[in-house]
């Protein structure tokens, strides 16, 4: 099959769930021809009155085209959805959030079967695929060829972001903003919990909450220095001694609100084992270091 | 003593510290004519050289100025400086860090010595003071006519957020917002810890960080919504089913990557005992009510 140069690259698609849906509707709005499959057909019907070509199998779906991008639920599935498939010559995006090494072992595997691959993490949710000042990209690692190929392609959905030719860099850049993530939910959680039994209007308070954030964020700048320089004294601005100072105050107030500290008090346990390590020239940074084993 | 109607209103300043330093400068900076006082007299010596008027005790600090604006360490410090003076007629500006308990303490501590009271938490590390594109802030609570009649004068720092009457809810805030802090904090120990042993670049990966953390907060919008109107399923974007799903492969890399989940299990934990409990229909914000007692 030969393209005619403006003609936009077909693409299949596996795994039609909220994630899976979203980015579909994003390539056919692009123009690109595009097969799905799903398991459950009812969804690729939904995407087929909208121009896709819903196929009865996946192997029939990655025999379509030679682009295959993967959106299913995770690692298991796909085994079950492509143990029958032919991905010879195909170029494999595989999109499921996975640890490293099931990224690893999953890029092995592809190419043991005749694939390129490239392994990705969605950082975004569903509704801010397709709309571009969400910030919502796509973090990629593996076969750079491939990526370079289809680069365009691939940014249809959501920006894209290279993280290195190691197959497992896109799932631990994933998980570790995923999990950088929850911790600051857990933050906020406390947070809110905190102001609960007051007549505190909490609509009120979220801007204020909103703003620190997100003007505390660009912190991990330093954090980041300190951490390539090994210098972990570079640049303090509160130093952990007066940090490890100000917690009983948080846990009093804690208590005195009737909220359990258990979200709050891990840190502050590993500030104080720093502390008491020799860490009182540093900030925060030294903390990295306890959770390594 | 009268003023000139373009005189600025002379302050006291008890506390010398990093803080109290840069607040100090503001002031002096702004034409404020500034008494000074500091346990350790060297950092008074300074300010003096930069016009202050550095005096031997507290008592003198707060006799010379009807505003009087308090930056020591702790709840503690403030009796020991404070307990001789004579606090008549004094409009007491508190800015330390205590607990809402402590506020409340002291603002009726401050009333029965004839003063009217104003306690405040400072949303800012001292490099932010005085640099009005910080967005650093100080949040108030307490007299409200303390607050309107000195407002421009308190403003002069940093800008300056009414939280209410309660003297109780400038603390309140203020542990509310360095809570949510010191949780993102954890979450960001644990996304670096998680890269550490690859060939990652720490100030490569925390242009990520600081853009998905800001990215992220404004989803406390959402969450304060719920909680206001007590419908903790409306607007989900991420369900809490799918989101306990997909916690073993955050617990997994870390373990891949010999990084402890001190951090993020105990936030996991409630998340899972929240789906067990029935909220499968709900985003995250059903953990808080599992921190109230």
């Amino acid at each position: 099959m030969t393209h005619d140069p403006v003609e936009k690259t077909p693409v299949t698609l596996l795994g039609l769930g909220a994630m899976g849906a979203a980015l579909a509707r994003t390539w056919l709005s692009a123009g690109h021809p595009l097969t799905v499959w799903n398991r459950t057909p009812a969804r690729a019907a939904a995407l087929a009155a909208e121009g896709a070509n819903a196929v009865g199998s996946a192997a029939e779906a990655v025999a379509a085209n030679t682009l295959v991008v993967v959106c299913l639920l995770d690692d298991a599935s796909v085994d079950e959805a492509l143990g029958a498939a032919d991905l010879a010559g195909k170029d494999l995006v595989n999109l499921i959030t996975s640890t490293p090494a099931q990224a690893r072992a999953r890029a092995g595997w592809a190419r043991a079967r005749g694939a390129r691959y490239l392994d990705g993490g969605i950082m975004a949710v569903p509704p801010m695929i397709g709309v571009p000042e969400s910030g919502g990209y796509v973090l990629h690692s593996g076969s750079r060829e491939l990526f370079d190929q289809h680069r365009a392609t691939l940014g249809v959905p959501a920006g894209t972001t290279w993280v290195g030719e190691d197959a497992g860099f896109a799932a631990l850049h994933d998980v570790a903003l995923l999990s950088a993530m929850y911790g600051m939910f857990a933050g906020v959680a406390h947070a809110f919990a905190l102001i609960r039994r007051e007549d505190i209007d909490p609509t009120s308070f979220a801007p204020l909450l909103a703003d620190w954030l997100a003007a505390m964020a660009p912190s991990v700048h330093r954090t980041a220095e300190q951490l390539r320089s090994g210098d972990r004294t570079s640049g303090v601005v509160s130093g952990l001694a007066m940090q490890v100072a100000g917690t009983p105050t948080f846990l009093s107030t804690a208590e005195q609100q009737g909220v359990s500290p258990e979200l709050l008090s891990p840190y502050f346990e590993l500030m104080r084992r720093r502390l008491a390590g020799g860490g009182g020239g540093e900030d925060l940074t030294g903390v990295i270091d306890l959770l390594l084993d």
